[in-house]
């Protein structure tokens, strides 16, 4: 790619170290301007620093926006919806963040008149496919610079170099020091990579985890909490109704404090490799489990089979940053057909990094129906020998089968 | 069905109160011979007092067969190959047994000249299912009696006087009271349905469980264990062989004491009803947990895709009884030629109710390349240049559509 | 099912044989009124005759409506918007016509304040459970009688002596012969069972079939059409825009005089065994190719691989009678969320029995784009490149395992 | 790639055009000793004339193979055991073929200590997708040069002049022209792509089809011939055995001569775009059609539908060159175990175009049971009261939501 033909690009700005790096050097090797964009989507840091650090690069259009009900109303619950789960782990905390940092980006570009958008994703990971599928979907001609797959500034004593020598701050945790863990963090999740975790056959150290406390450190007495669900969707803890973005932090906090969420994987990355990954996902944890049980009540069985049986290619989808596709949107339209009687409310046990159903209801669409299903007499609600042909014309084929094989 | 049909009929008889009224039923009703077959499947009884039971009652043909090793390897095994769970929560404990049992009786009928059997199953739920397809898939022409489809003797009530007008014993738990639950055990699990059950509201009473620990209860220590796994099958606890059923018996000793493995659950029947179930699987819960960790490392991503992809539908195909058709033959095929690849080992913590993966490797096996993986500079071993290439033609076909959209 | 219980019944009456004979043991049996329903779905018979003999058998309510535009926009077109084929080979044309049938039985049922429906269809075959399930899907608490099921006319010849006793006038065809075959027809096909078909291995006699000409009989020269598409729907023939059940009707027309549409199949029925069908689908053969190619300009790549991959569950739910049902409509919705861009013409060359595609546009949805598809230069609309990487990394997974394997 | 890097490398070379240039290019290019592969695979030309031109071009390693017989036991027949049909219409008569040629190149370059392999394909098509996937699956060290991605003769006419500029020979086909298409051969088909078909409005011109007559031109009357399988393999034609090579070259020659097996369709390819594609398969058209029909009688229901959803994606896979994957062989195993029962004969009407079923009988497999099926009186072999308790369990979950719904 021609350095020179870019004239303006907007960075996916964290303010941090890495993409500090990246906003001088793109002004530096492509001699553009440069546009940045910090999303605010539950991460939990401060975001008034990168402003300034933006404005002291000479950075003259900062975007600094608040996506957290965007991102938890129109992203992370529709998801939900489908009980997603990638490799019947990973609850897909970083994956689904992307299409919506990357369309902003888009948005963003066309409000300013940029010809490009640069994150600082590597060139090893799922993020830079998530980001980059996303934006070519919504603007077919953007180009997209990613420093990392260009400069050879590939380990972090090269990277801390060039920031010395252009005098950008790097800036140290609270105690002094800084993680040695790659991480990411919304409001769904915080995931941490590299380091220690490189050998999958070693426990990630108890200092690790940040979100959540360990089950041992967990109160030694349960929580019970309610959720209420509408259309597949929570919207009350204890039923009083909350904003989306609102519920999921409550749920974050109240898992957090009972030391659930946490997971420690291998997992397979769509550009070939195996990589390890430990996620803390408090208050999704929690609430797979509640959809999952407001819709073993609601939901008729062989829909409940077909959206399992999809699940995982929905859940593919995501990992692999096909959001804003043909193929998501049509998993979607067959999910979220489902989910119109989907609501009631289910009541759940917290304790120490367990999540314990203890019960579920819903007075418009419950289709659990005791008189059928009593171990007592049922006044004929049920007729038992319609078992009979039931399993005789089932049996039909294999009988015959039997039969031929003599 | 003209009940003088019948001249020899073997009974799946456990030697419990249902069981021998039908026994006497049959007898009676029937006025033939019956055989009767007690299993050791590992529900944790004496079978002593059925063979007297059965004596008593006349019976002159008595098959008591431990059937343990058997229901682990050739059942159990294979169906975790598939990391099975039906509707995301069941490990299909009572499912799994069924088919062994119901293949006994066809076995027993061949070897005694019986030509029909009987077993106690209700018409209202899955197992008269499961071991009537079975009969069928394997003896065309086997009759079959299943009298809680035939009789007038439908409330508990009825049967108690029955037995008592026959002279049958009804025998009390050892506190000398009787369960109000209705529950099927075996090596795998143990389940609990019916009684307050019947409200999926209502929390289970503690005193319900019988195998595990609350979780409160457990121990305030984590125990970890070492998992070893050979072609998908777990071979050894902490370095130690056991047999198949030897090593499932250890860990639902290990899982029971921490809490492990309680399931509560509303489920879809196959013959159309929802009903509430409770399990223990203290075990099986922790062996589903092993397998899919040291498959992450030795599975290769699209195989594993496509095994969760399919795990559904084998989930239902156990559950819905058809284990002898061709249909889970074909899948578990597809299933078994992914495992000759599954070996090594896992370590898991197990803490008040939690298993925790904290480890997993395999020397022969792993597919996980720390050289590729690294966050570090990796001295070629990826080069990240190629993940352009690879984004864009993944692009192209949501290019060309936005393009056409304009 | 005590027979006196049901005081009104709506029939499904062709009035024919079969029918007349129904309608009059259902007065007899059940002593209660019955109200006629007759439909006309296209299958070519006049109807007045049904009115005349249900008249003359004392019915008081009787219904006749043509139902065809409904049955082929509401049932038919959404159906081929999923490519329906069941096992590879079935149309489906009996299976779509049972829903509307069914759901119109118990609207006249709710109409006439009719607590029962009644229908000849066999206790062997597919429609009776086609007819039923939909039944029971609108109206849960509707009885349901299924003569064929309970009495004891078994064959033709008890048949036609009840119709005899009874003063049942048996028609025969023009010839002053009676079909062999067992017959269905509407709009989308008709269909042939029995007779001489009950062996495999025999072709069925060239008399047999009705709507086409046989290819040999075809024209010598072709025919050219060309289809026009709109949502995925057909809507114009030649430029000629035609209400769904005339464009239907025009389709069966024209294919029928080329020879187009015979099917001769081993199917596998719902209720257990296999039997042999021979099915004339004229119309619906070419709109089933037409609809795919342009398709195969429309739509994106991954949807309609998933499309084809849900396909066969989508015609097993038709074909098994599951029209009104939660996992079909889940599917229509995916289905039809795809269906947005699918618009554009299609040219056909029908010719003795073949279909054959001869060119596909569409002006405004097509995503063939020859500048990137290109044999020769392609200015840069392509990078070849971009192929490199592509390949590297969708091999990378493979070369890890490859090098594991030594 | 630092070109100099090679030291020997094996060329899939067809003695074309195309395949002497890269030839040439490659001795002047890489400066490395080049060894030449041509294999038969049944694509109908002399392969001397290959090695008189390698011999000229100073080659000193010759490979000349005939795989005929690998081809249609190993790929061909494993394939068709599938149903394999890449979007609804192409029976992947290029792709089956890839990789067979790429590891018979690995092998060469083993067993001549080459450490490259070359291919002549371009990169904006799948085959070297398929070419490179297998090599890499093969052997993960491999080195693959494919010219089309690294030089700059991207149109005919460049190519031209550099054969011109080296003495290479360019031949013209016996009529003294070239042929305008894109073409690839083998035992399985014969594709065109290209000039005029990049219209996908213009219908091809006659003169393209080369291994097929017109239906047109096809005799007036029917051709009728008998297939007979083993374990889902033809092995004989009119009741005589041939070899899997030669049965499918009969097939051809009847199919070719009464006009069977053109396609002209647009497909997906897996590089991301569109292309129309032509093809004439005459032998596989036929054995599709065959070998589904003797399944019809044969396979169980459940194997059957469960073959035909995992169908397209098992297209898929061989379609984007995935055959040597675990993915692959896992479908394969799930295949091949169903195929065991695939015994018996079919019967074919083959006239213009048209493969017509007109029997298919199974002294060993058959699962039609006349008895059961027949539209007479069945003498008890079916109990038609069973169907009412199949019903009506079938029903129960739909009747229970209509009574929610109210």
């Amino acid at each position: 790619m021609a350095h020179g033909a870019i004239k303006k690009v907007v960075l996916a700005y964290s303010g941090g170290l890495d993409t500090s790096v990246i906003l001088r050097w793109l002004q530096e090797e492509y001699g553009c301007e440069v546009v940045t964009f910090t999303a605010d989507i539950g991460q939990g840091e401060e975001l008034e620093p990168a402003r300034a650090k933006a404005q002291a690069a000479g950075v003259k259009e900062i975007y600094i926006d608040d996506l957290c009900e965007e991102f938890v109303s129109d992203f992370v619950f529709p998801m939900f919806r489908a009980n997603a789960l990638y490799e019947g782990e990973y609850l897909l905390g970083t994956s689904i963040a992307r299409p919506l940092i990357a369309k902003r980006l888009i948005e963003i570009a066309a409000e300013t008149g940029a010809d490009a958008i640069a994150h600082g994703a590597t060139g090893k990971g799922n993020d830079q496919v998530r980001f980059e599928l996303t934006a070519y979907a919504l603007n077919p001609d953007i180009k997209i610079i990613a420093p990392w797959r260009e400069w050879d500034l590939l380990s972090r004593d090269k990277l801390m170099a060039y920031a010395e020598r252009h005098g950008i701050a790097v800036e140290m945790k609270r105690d002094g020091t800084k993680s040695p863990y790659s991480m990411d963090a919304n409001l769904l999740h915080i995931s941490y990579e590299g380091y220690e975790l490189e050998d999958p056959w070693v426990e990630p150290s108890p200092e690790m985890w940040r979100w959540t406390v360990a089950p041992e450190q967990a109160p030694d007495h349960p929580t019970t909490i309610e959720i209420g669900f509408e259309h597949g969707d929570p919207v009350a803890i204890d039923g009083r109704r909350l904003s989306p973005a609102k519920l999921l932090a409550e749920l974050n906090r109240i898992g957090g404090a009972n030391g659930i969420g946490r997971t420690d994987i291998v997992e397979n990355r769509y550009v070939g490799m195996k990589s390890r990954g430990c996620y803390e996902t408090p208050g999704g944890t929690i609430l797979l489990k509640a959809h999952r049980a407001i819709e073993s009540l609601t939901l008729d069985r062989e829909a409940a089979h077909l959206k399992d049986e999809l699940m995982p290619r929905y859940a593919s989808l995501v990992y692999n940053g096909y959001w804003f596709s043909p193929e998501r949107q049509m998993l979607q339209a067959a999910i979220d057909e489902t989910q119109k009687v989907v609501n009631g409310e289910v009541r759940l046990k917290l304790y120490k990094g367990n999540v314990i159903v203890v019960g579920r209801k819903s007075e418009s669409n419950s289709l659990f129906d005791a008189a059928i299903a009593t171990f007592e007499e049922d006044a004929g609600a049920y007729n038992q020998g319609d078992a009979t042909g039931f399993i005789r014309l089932n049996a039909l084929r294999l009988r015959v089968a039997a039969r031929k094989r003599g």
